[in-house]
Formats: structure tokens, sequence, C-alpha cells
């Protein structure tokens, strides 16, 4: 229909399983998230529909299943069982059902169709936005190249820590924790997740103690190392410390952004002065079982539309249970194009040492991209400055196609890391 | 350990499954959580670990199975297969390490611990919280008591239904359906949750168009129809949205809880000075996979500490996925108490009508609830107002331990809604 074709839509692609056929659930699903409800009434009108309904674009079948992924009570008081059918579709919803509002376009595209009695798997595989609507949301201020700039670092990935024992260390001993990884050269620093405010640290006072520490380093580096504090709390308080952070001349805020929010994420990044660096954790909940939740490739581009600057990608060979072309995947999409905001970094963390560059390097073929090393860096046997030495020796290897035990020949600190967590791994 | 009994601790239990010993599983969950990583690092000492440090209070263990119900690559690498342990774990966390800070409280007991590679199977069951830390959140401000009172309805459910079709309506229809609403002396009525401010109905407009009907039925009722009008969208645009709703004399406003997030609810919470109406779409990722996410029962726990004062918990035999049992298990959850907060509303919906309620109320044995028919209301042969009738009789039938059928002898309403509604059920 031509009234159809004229709407501006945006799309949304989902695998689905289902005790019905595929046609018939995706049209569940595309009623229910439009002007849809389980009888006809009198106010959805044709015209009405013609405006506001989504409409299924594609269907491709997949190889049915003979158990349900997941538990309907409604389909088994209907007594389905045998098949399940299996199938990815994409459904076109009117940008004007929903507007520049995130809420809502979560509530459509990422709702109650996770509910539904017909689907007995659903999973949100991405989403398709056209330029002009992503226009309309905030979008990431500082991406990429905004990242680099506050950090000063060009051409190579920017190595990084995370601040450990995740918690429990006083401000003074975060500060010179922060000294002796400064005094490393080091480009990126990060607290724990775990770690915002606590009573033995208050934000304020942490702070206080590191901050000073910075700028002495900056000034010998001539450039300032960069310290993605956690203001992760409520709106006042983070808005509150994004102010003190730039204040004392810090060039980066960490939040929690599914527990913080797409709302409040959205609000700092309109009033944030310095990038967002945006952890994840709580990620795994959401996607780890297949067929529910959702792939990253839409997660990114929420928090893209939301405003985030730096995203968690996990790590090549990580401590958690992410298979290695996951983790590449995910990074590729933070540097994909989407709807013309600017790419994001990818914040590659866990289990990770010197010895994932080659590889990491090889698969994602760009050195934008922070690669973070705990007890990599902190518990090198050389020492702090022996373990960030260690991982920019990588990348130099790395990206000049050398190998890594060739290179490591000249490096003791490479060879030294080499030694201690290449046995591990 | 003296040191350990003294601190002040929340727990968290969880259903978990790993290729590893339980105990082992555990405690790497306790380790990472706290103030653990993969290395044994210098600023680790004893007291530290003895302040920070969570500990695992309680194992019991489950059968093992031989399948891992989520797959993960980091034990693949190790060639785990085989046995899979199981079991339900109790994990103590010093108060201290988080403070009361929503975000924080969420990054400890469901963070990076989904993502460990030891467990295949990690599910957030429950959370308890001693009074005097859950006193530091905000918590309900209105609760079923609250609810009730700006309701002006007292020793029965709320009855109430959903402003269908879910979007499309202008203003001026959206109006003309309300009034036909309050016309039938209905309890309560809410926005569906994709819709917030669109362009063809802009928040603004369908507010100045709902309001003074529902002002006009207030006269007559001696009681004002509540109205979930749904203000999801950035902190800002909540805000404002409220105060309109509370300037025009509205009684509630509805978020989409899971999509605006915690801080920004708990903002809201502050401000506000009506009733929150919790909508929880998008719930379903969260729960429906048996071995990941997490359970209602820490869920409402959440919301009700961000300051949520009603929830949604499904309805019985609904169009949901959900088990019956499921349903009331969440009822019930919203009705206990949680560490001095006041106990919320729980609101039913989906698929519901007349039919429900003897058998809601002799589980719930409350009527402590709200019940939501959207066809069932809207859709009922006689008329919206013989649909908000029918209700309310079944209501009557149900807390009189009146048999349904016999009750509707007398009574077309009810009578006319088991004749359409019974079947299809």
């Amino acid at each position: 229909m031509v009234q159809q074709s004229e709407r501006s839509e945006f799309r949304a692609r989902y695998r689905i399983e289902s005790p019905e056929p595929i046609r018939k659930a995706a049209d569940v699903i595309a009623g229910e998230q439009s002007s849809g409800t389980f009888l006809a009434l009198a106010g959805e009108t044709e015209e009405l529909k013609r405006r506001s309904r989504a409409r299924v674009t594609r269907i491709d079948p997949l190889p049915p299943v003979h158990e349900p992924s997941l538990r309907s009570a409604w389909a088994e008081r209907r007594g389905h069982a045998g098949v399940f059918q299996r199938g990815e579709v994409e459904i076109a919803f009117p940008i004007d059902n929903v507007g520049a509002n995130l809420s809502s376009l979560m509530a459509t595209v990422a709702g109650n169709l996770f509910e539904l009695g017909e689907v007995t798997g659903l999973r949100l595989l991405d989403i398709d936005l056209p330029p002009d609507y992503v226009a309309r949301f905030p979008g990431p201020r500082f991406g990429v190249e905004g990242t680099r700039r506050m950090a000063g670092i060009q051409g190579r990935p920017l190595i990084g820590t995370i601040i450990k024992p995740s918690i429990g260390l006083t401000p003074a001993q975060t500060a010179e924790l922060v000294d002796s990884l400064c005094a490393a050269d080091i480009d990126f620093i990060k607290d724990d997740e775990l770690l915002a405010d606590p009573p033995y640290a208050p934000f304020g006072e942490r702070l206080d103690a590191v901050m000073p520490v910075l700028r002495r380093h900056a000034d010998r580096l001539g450039r300032m190392p960069v310290y993605a504090i956690n203001i992760s709390g409520s709106v006042d308080e983070m808005l509150r410390r994004h102010d003190l952070v730039v204040r004392a001349g810090g060039t980066c805020v960490m939040v929690s952004v599914n527990w913080v929010g797409l709302a409040a994420v959205e609000h700092l990044r309109r009033h944030a002065e310095v990038p967002i660096h945006g952890h994840r954790n709580g990620w795994g909940a959401f996607t780890r079982c297949p067929e529910l939740g959702m792939d990253f490739a839409a997660y990114q581009k929420l928090w893209r539309l939301a405003g985030v600057d730096q995203l968690h990608v996990n790590g090549l060979r990580s401590k958690f249970w992410e298979p290695d072309d996951s983790v590449i995947t995910s990074a590729r999409a933070c540097l994909a194009p989407f709807g013309g905001t600017t790419p994001i970094m990818p914040v590659f963390s866990s289990g990770q040492w010197a010895g994932q560059a080659p590889e990491l390097y090889a698969r994602l073929a760009s050195v934008d991209l922070m690669h973070l090393a705990g007890g990599g860096i902190i518990g090198h046997p050389q020492g702090t400055a022996a373990g960030v030495a260690s991982m920019r020796e990588a990348w130099e290897a790395a990206v000049a196609g050398v190998d890594l035990v060739d290179y490591a020949r000249q490096r003791p600190a490479l060879a030294a890391a080499i030694a201690k967590f290449g046995e591990a791994a």
C-alpha cells in the first residue's frame, strides 16, 4: 500500500521460536507491539491501522526444533507439543508510534513481546534506524576520536588497567596505586564497577586524593592520563560528581549503564563535558541464553543513542563465558557506522595481558580500542611499568606483523609477561 | 571470625550451575564480586579482605546435570564436560562495600557474575537487606495504602483497563474513550506502555484532553478515577510531565521501569507527589530462561527500593508465557513485608476478565490488587459499563465465596461476560 511505503519506519530483527507457524507468530508480535489487542475494538479503524500498525517485512525460516527452548504455560494449555518453528523475522515500526524517546523505543522493540505465550524463544538480533531518526537522539559526543583527543593518544590502542583490589582501598591507597600506574606511563585507569561511593572511600575524598596525582603526571607526560572514575549513583549525584571531575581536570567518567539506566545515561550525556565510559556489568543476564534477550549488535546501538562513548566487550580468552568470535563481533559493531553517530571505543578486559594483542589486531584490523589488563599489568613480575611496557610492545609487534616471541627477544618486559602469563593462559 | 560477624551485611541467594564443585564456584563469585581478582595483589592485605570480602554463608546442593544450561567458552577451553553441578548458594556482602547506591547494589548482586566462565547457569533468586539498610533507599511513598487513598477505593480490588488500541488514538479519541470508561464507573485507567509522547498524540495535548473529563467524573463520583498516564521519557521530561499531571489534578504516573532505569525511577520518586505505576515491559527477557537472570522476588525488591508503588505481575490464564503459580508468587512478593517498606500493589493484566476473580482471590487471599482487563471490559458484549460491572460482581462473588455462575444468574453483566469470555478462555 502506498500509505505504508510512505511511512517513516525503523526496523527490528528477531530470531523467534513458536508452536505456531512463524508467519503467525510474527504477526502476533507486530500486532501486540503496535495497535493490536486480543479483540477487534471499536476504535481500531482501518485508517488507524494504516498509520500505526507494525508490519512483518521479512521471514527467513530456520530448521524447527522438537523441544521448546523456553517454557510457555499458554502453549501448554493449548496442548502445543511436538514441533516448534524457528525463523528470523524483520518487523517495521512507524517512527511516529515512538518518537525520539528511548524508553518508548525499548518498550516497542524489547517490551512485552518477550512475555508472549506464542513464543518459546525470542531474541532481538539488531535494530535499524534511519539517520534522520538517529539524529533526534543525543548520540555519543566523543566516541573514538574524542576519547583519543582527551587521552592524547593516537595511532595505537589505549593501554589501561582497573584499580585492584576491586574494593577496599582507602583514598590514599588508591592515589598511591594511581601514582605507580601513571609512573608506568599508563594511558587509562578505571575504577572497578563495584566501587562508586562507599563509606570507606567516599567519592569526593577519592577524587581529591587521585586528581593531584594525575595532574602531576600530566605535567611530566604532556598528556593527562585518563581516569574513568565511577560516578554511578542517583541522577543528582552523577551530575554533581561529573562536575567535580571536570573541575578537577578529569577527562572521563564511568557509569554502570544497565543499572543507572537509559534515561540517566541520556541525562548525563546532555550534561557531560568528558567521555562516558560505559560499563555493561549485568549484560550476561541479557544475552547468555541464545533464544532470549538480545545480541550485542542491538545493545550497543541503544547505548550509542543514549550517548555512551566507550563500551565493554570482554576480551579474547578471557575468564568470562563469551566465545572469542562473539567478542570480535561486538567490537566490530562498536566501530561500525550507525545512522551517522560517531563510532565508539570497544573496551577489552578480563584476563587480558600482552599475549592477546596479535590475535586481537589480526581479527579486528584496527587499533581503535582500549585494552585493559588487571593482573596482566599490576601483577607483572617486574612491576607495573614492565606490565604497561609489555602491553605496548605486544601491540607494536602485532601492528608490525612480527611474531610476539621473536619481538620479545630484545624486550625483557614482554619476555617476562610471556613467561608468566603465557603459561597460565 | 569476630570481625566478620560484626560487619553489617546484606545477602543474595542464587541458583548456580558449574563444571566446578559448587563450593568453588560460589567462592569465585564471592571473590569476583568483592575484593578478588585472578592474581594475589600487593594491596590485598588480610585486613582489607576481612573488611571487604564477601562470604559464602550457605550451600544447598541440587542434583547435577549432564549438559550445561548455558555455554561457557572458558569451560570448553578447559575441556570441562560430563557433569555440571548445581546448587543454591547464599552470599553475604558487607554493606560498606556498596552504601545506599542502587547501581552499586546491582553491580554487586547482578553484575559481572553473570559472565563468569565458571558458571553455566546463574540466577539471582532473592536478596535480603536489613531494615536499617533498606531505610537508606527512597522506598515506595504510597504503596497499597497510598494507592487506595488516592483512588478513594477501599475493601476491594481496583478494577481497571488499558487504553486500546494501544497506539494510534488522537487526544480527542483518547478523551472520548476515557469519558466512556469513567461513565462506566471504572476505578483505574492506564496508558499502554507503547504510548508516551508520539507526534500524533503529544503528551501535553493528551493530558489536556483527558484531565477535564476525569475531573468532571470526579465531581459526580466523589472520587477521582485514577489515570496512570505514561510519562516515560528523559529525566527532565518525566519530571516536567509529572508536574503537569499533578497540576491538572492527576493521581498517578506510569513509567516503563526497566527502560527509564533505576536511577531515573529513584529520581522521580524523590520528586513525585502521586503514586508511580511501574510497568515492567521487557521483564520476560530477564526471567524466562530458568538458569539465567533473576526471580521476581529479587526484582520487585529492587523496584521497591527505588520507590515504585504499583508493579505488574501478569495475570492468571493470561496470553503470556507465565505459569499461574509464578504469577501468584509474584503478587505475594509485592504484598510481603520487605525491610520496613510499605507493600506495593500487584497489577494483574493480560487476557483478564471477570472469570479470573474467584481463583485469584482463593489463591492470593487478598483484595489488595489492581485487576486490569482490556478487551474483557471494553470488549464486553453489553458495553463498557457492563464490562466494569462484571468485574466488580465477580469479585463480590469471590470474596463471598459464591460460585460465579450462581452469582451471575441475577446479574446480566456477569452472565454475558461468562457467555462471551468463558468460552474463549
